[in-house]
């Protein structure tokens, strides 16, 4: 047999992509199907099947067969196929069990206690669990590093976005800094003077439903490969074949299940248009969280935040709702684009957004790396936010450093990614514009053709054949370049 | 550790009992969830699933396991846990691969052609593929009687019906055809003056859903614990924690979906009130396919054809669908016990059922034991048709021998289950209505407690404790006995 090594780890995924399968169709199914007294038994199972998944991508078989493997013949695919492969391994392998466990537990620990901590403006109580979930989050990252020649805080971005450094994001967010709060603070005085009709409600669930299934069927959704129900947290699961969007209704406004929907949709048709061939295999699965979370964003913001697509989606408002002034074509535009520097990430608008990332990265770079301690957090919170968007949040640990669940279950290295997403957004659509001069008026007829057609043929199909950075190089013909965020955001808040 | 080769066992167990869990959602998702593209990944997933319980089952280390188990000091619980793994083990043991295989693909193929052969009375070219069934059921039958000293045909009712035998059946069907056949004629000829007014349509799929909903509330359903949804062909599936019915809506009649929404209801409490403690094991199982079809016809057939369940329903249906003169109860009731001897199977009324069951067993016993060929089928079918509900079957193999899936797939023993299901109930209902004098009282009313409470206590609770006979014996006081049913019929029906 030829590559004989090769093609027995190619056996051993495609095992392990059946059991993800199962394991994720049961997670849809808790978040969205499943009743109350059905819990206990999904998570034995669940937990059973994630145990049998972590044994099978720790067989001791695979360090000598992966070694081996690197030594046949094998052509571009298969290699990209065997170095992604190996990542998976070593994600798995890296770090002794002991200290898996340990982690988990403190942060099941930390992230409970969190959970009414925040609403008691804890920092102190927080802080005595917070320690320990940062003693073991640098261990890990030591192991990591030790294990990749990377720094610590790069060993851990490198699990959510392989071959992007702190450097590159030091550089980058750098830029940012340099412009964004004079950007905000103009979009704000210029803002002051519009007047917004807000939507009157309610709106019924159903309505709302059949509103969302029409527009994601213009987005391109493939109903025969996937389905919209309903979860208490929004998210996209399911497999590549069958991808499961959910979202929530609140009759009194339609705006957040609608455009969290087309948010959805942009994962979704990500993992819908993953290259067939390659499926069951570490080389065909989506490429990164940042990759991910800019087609979302290419969707929900370069798209659906557009004058043109409020034109498009204007009539479609009415035929699900009935007619009413808010549903005016430049009143939807403006209740769309509406920016007010906020204390809460999750709720700010698309301006203010990488200011709360930038002031987490600012943060857990440092922590990670050992220059600052967990008890110096509040001070530079607070300082960051008052110099990024003028926010004071002293003594306010509830809706500062306390709002995230993302640190308290040592998930750090992961808040990059969000604003990565954004800017590799504004990047894809900057190409987009060079390739399809008409855009605009395009989006404005409800012709998404020329959006599809690319993201498809330079992100879609590409699915993780590249790192990251050639992904992006490739895509778009340059490496990462943050200009093409800002003069997004000055076209449309100028 | 005490008993340490009964506590690896149980281990073992556990492990499946959440594969099982996984397997089952999965199961249940693709009815009633997946959208057609899932297809192919999700036949994958389920296939490495089984693959994965398959391994589970045939560790060679079992063998040693459960031999030395049964030294160990355990109790009656213990003990029957030890004897219903023993089952399980067997069951997956007994059998070579090789055979396993070959008869899976010969079922296979019978049945794939059987789909269009049915439709073209095609009974010599089932023949050529239907002989190989039989022949490796056959073999399948013998190393399965090698194994446990049973007789061919008792060694494959078995993994059906623990602890019936052939003999039982003789004794039992023997007594039905002596009084059946003249009963069937009586009924008619006094339903020959029934007047019956049909429920005039449509019955909107959503009221359809709420009624249903209604009434599974009434039956005792807990909907923290499972729940209702719609899929091509209705089952019982989900695990005993999360029980997923469905069922499908006809909008030309309700009673379809109603019924079949009770009778799955049945099966969902028997799974819902399965004891806590023992799940996970063996020993926890619901005990048998004909003791489960005795919870599905309680409901169904004892509880809601009745005339007090009738006049029970009449309000639900006139609030859910409006008033109409078929909702009169009495007329409800002729509506729901009208007895016509037919061709199908699956069509027949509560009396003329037991004769299709009967018919079937007298034939594929004696197939099974060798005593007679698969070519002498249709002659015996026509033959037994005509003595039992005097239909001419000549030629008409599409709907006479050919009308099942069962023998196409090589399931034999199983026909049985259904008519000791039928019987099992009647015998339950007569212990019910001995303990509760005014229970007729009660259920028109609406009042089902002592119905659940007896079932509880004498079969949910139960669970595979004991073999089948032992279990009606210690519920009902009395080994299986037709009386019960032919008295349940003769009263309903006289």
């Amino acid at each position: 047999m030829q590559n004989p090594n090769y093609t027995e780890l190619c056996r051993t995924w495609q095992r392990l992509y059946r059991y993800n399968h199962a394991a994720s169709i049961l997670g849809w199914d808790r978040n969205a199907m499943m009743p109350a007294k059905g819990n206990d038994a999904r998570a034995a199972a669940e937990a059973e099947l994630q145990a049998l998944i972590h044994r099978t991508r720790t067989d001791p078989k695979l360090a000598e067969q992966l070694r081996a493997a690197e030594g046949e013949a094998l052509d571009d695919i298969e290699r990209a196929n065997l170095r992604e492969m190996r990542r998976d391994w070593r994600d798995a392998n890296a770090l002794p069990e002991a200290l898996v466990e340990a982690k988990s537990l403190a942060a099941a620990q930390c992230e409970h206690a969190w959970r009414t901590q925040r609403g008691n403006n804890d920092w102190n109580g927080f802080l005595d669990n917070f320690r320990d979930v940062v003693r073991l989050a640098r261990e890990e990252a030591q192991l990591l590093a030790d294990d990749s020649g990377l720094s610590r805080y790069d060993a851990l971005m490198d699990r959510y976005e392989p071959g992007v450094r702190a450097a590159d994001i030091d550089r980058i967010f750098g830029d940012v800094k340099q412009w964004l709060p004079q950007l905000i603070a103009r979009v704000q005085a210029k803002q002051g003077n519009d007047r917004v009709t807000e939507p009157v409600g309610p709106f019924p669930a159903a309505a709302q439903r059949a509103l969302n299934l029409e527009i994601m069927q213009q987005l391109g959704f493939d109903f025969d490969g996937g389905r919209l129900d309903e979860s208490a947290h929004p998210f996209t699961g399911g497999v590549p074949e069958d991808v499961r969007l959910t979202t929530r209704y609140n009759e009194d406004s339609f705006v957040q299940s609608l455009m969290g929907t087309i948010h959805e949709t942009g994962h979704a048709r990500f993992e819908q248009n993953l290259p067939r061939e390659w499926l069951s295999q570490p080389v065909g699965v989506a490429r990164s969280y940042g990759i991910h979370e800019s087609q979302s964003l290419s969707f929900e913001m370069q798209l659906a935040r557009s004058r043109e697509f409020t034109g498009f989606i204007a009539p479609l408002l009415t035929k699900h709702f009935g007619s009413q002034p808010a549903f005016d074509p430049d009143n939807l535009y403006r209740l769309l684009t509406r920016v007010k520097p906020g204390l809460i990430r999750v709720n700010a608008d698309e301006v203010t957004y990488p200011a709360h990332i930038i002031l987490r990265y600012e943060i857990e770079r440092p922590l990670i790396e050992g220059e600052i301690e967990p008890e110096d957090i509040p001070a530079l919170w607070d300082d960051k936010m008052q110099t990024l968007l003028g926010q004071d949040t002293r003594g306010n640990f509830k809706d500062g450093c306390l709002q995230d669940v993302h640190w308290s279950g040592g998930a750090f290295g992961y808040f990059p990614s969000y604003t990565l997403g954004a800017m590799y957004a504004a990047q894809w659509f900057a190409a987009i514009r060079r390739a399809t001069p008409d855009l605009d008026a395009r989006i404005a007829v409800g012709d998404f053709a020329p959006v599809f057609e690319w993201l498809k043929a330079n992100v879609w199909s590409q699915a993780s054949r590249w790192q990251t950075p050639e992904l992006v190089q490739k895509a778009s013909g340059e490496a990462l370049n943050p200009a093409h965020f800002r003069a997004h955001l000055e076209k449309r808040y100028r």
